[in-house]
């Protein structure tokens, strides 16, 4: 079964990657450009199980590794 | 307007990063992690546009900054 984890910073926590993308992307000539944030996409392939255990699987892997939660925030879906 | 970006490694590229997790993951005593992909997710604000403007935009965005389209490839969402 597949999981996609979305990975984003915190509201509050800036972003200077981000910020360096939105900078190089006006320099390039794109107008419009407010903001820009980047997170990690982490696409898991776990065996087969019912849902329940794949959430509580997955929300514990994102506690535990995937996700710094002090300055992190993550949402995930089961494909 | 909201856009959302997912770039990943083309299926064909080895992910090492991946790797490393699924061995940390499996490590940490979860189970059945048969596979871990790692990409980005890049959040764009843009000022308001026609949604064909936008897709074009992002389109060029992507294709020029934001993925390396010879080992990467992109999708997006207008939300």
């Amino acid at each position: 079964m597949k999981v996609k984890v979305y990975v984003t910073l915190k509201d509050s926590i800036s972003d200077p990657q981000g910020t360096a993308i939105q900078g190089a992307l006006t320099k390039k000539g794109y107008e419009g450009v407010e903001s820009v944030r980047i997170g990690k996409l982490i696409e898991l392939e776990l065996s087969d199980r019912p849902e329940a255990e794949a959430k509580e699987a997955v929300e514990e892997m994102c506690e535990k590794l995937l996700a710094n939660t002090v300055i992190e925030k993550y949402t995930y879906e089961i494909l």
